[in-house]
């Protein structure tokens, strides 16, 4: 492949990746009536490892965490995004994610197909600690927009408080003290009102 | 400062960060009428600079240039952005983004102010091999963009080839090659009518 023809490959790559700035989250914004999408949360998502990093439960690489983060949300541009509390859309989620990761990452030259697709894979997995983490800052993020904007998206979706504790108790394998924090959060919220027990 | 008093702090700069997704740049987005905001465009410049990182003019260190753009414009929550092509509010601008690096990178503890203020003066000044490939990326998206949404930018505000050409040629300090591409399609979309001579 000459030079060129491997730049318009990733030029291709970086076009597709604009489309994820359309894939709605259940999350809402803060101020405006509009959903969170995936090129906002991810961009939060890697701020947010690089600035609590040192939180990890294990020693971790944090560059790689970022990049998982950047780029674990960018199968939904084909796929779509299903609701975290929506166990049954979860098997048919897979399916989707898989064909589109196939389609996605292959968009770029072989190398970095395969460079991405392995973020991705180990993000999935949640076997290592960079992945541990990476789940924990995916959980932190979703949770804090959610307190941000005052319960809106479980109050739009009749979520309560125990669902809210299930799904993120998993926060605490990847930083115990950032899961300390974030259960007072929800106890608040719930002493609050804003998550309905 | 315990543990826990760090990590809040570091919680409020999470908190403040979220701001960044309701400051609006000149481009548009894709099939929406909406124009980007400083979130999407500091993702895909992240994205970008993983991507695209062989293409730098010299050897330089991505996890850095990842950071950089990550958090280049988060200033902008309080400073605003200013049109990159409006030269007299330049010097204005300046000084109203050192006031909000001064406020904002202070919510955080000591050592990670110190950190992300060091980023920021350093992608400002353009002096490393980081920040200029920096540069060339964040030009490269807003030009990308625009290209993506037919020029909408470019002719709302009046901008003709030749301010085009004259802005981007930076991009050649810090990606050579990239800029020989991007020049080329600046030149189709001045055949094309999408950009005015």
């Amino acid at each position: 492949m000459s030079d060129r023809a491997r730049l318009n490959e990733q030029l291709d790559f970086v076009d597709e990746m604009d489309k994820a700035k359309g894939v709605f989250r259940r999350s809402h914004l803060v101020g405006e009536d509009r959903n969170e999408d995936d090129a906002q949360h991810q961009w939060h998502f890697a701020v947010m490892a690089l600035i609590l990093a040192e939180h990890a439960a294990e020693p971790i690489d944090v560059g790689r965490v970022v990049a998982m983060g950047l780029l674990h949300d960018v199968v939904e541009i084909d796929a779509g995004d299903v609701f975290v509390y929506d166990e049954s859309a979860k098997a048919e989620k897979a399916v989707r994610e898989l064909a589109a990761a196939e389609r996605i990452f292959n968009l770029l030259p072989p190398d970095q197909a395969r460079y991405v697709r392995d973020l991705w894979d180990e993000f999935e997995a949640r076997e290592t600690p960079e992945a541990r983490f990476a789940a924990a800052i995916d959980r932190t993020q979703a949770l804090l927009q959610n307190l941000r904007t005052n319960g809106a998206a479980w109050r739009e979706h009749g979520i309560v408080a125990s669902q809210v504790f299930a799904l993120n108790e998993q926060i605490g394998l990847g930083a115990p003290a950032l899961w300390a924090e974030i259960r007072a959060r929800i106890e608040r919220a719930v002493d609050e009102g804003v998550l309905p027990t």
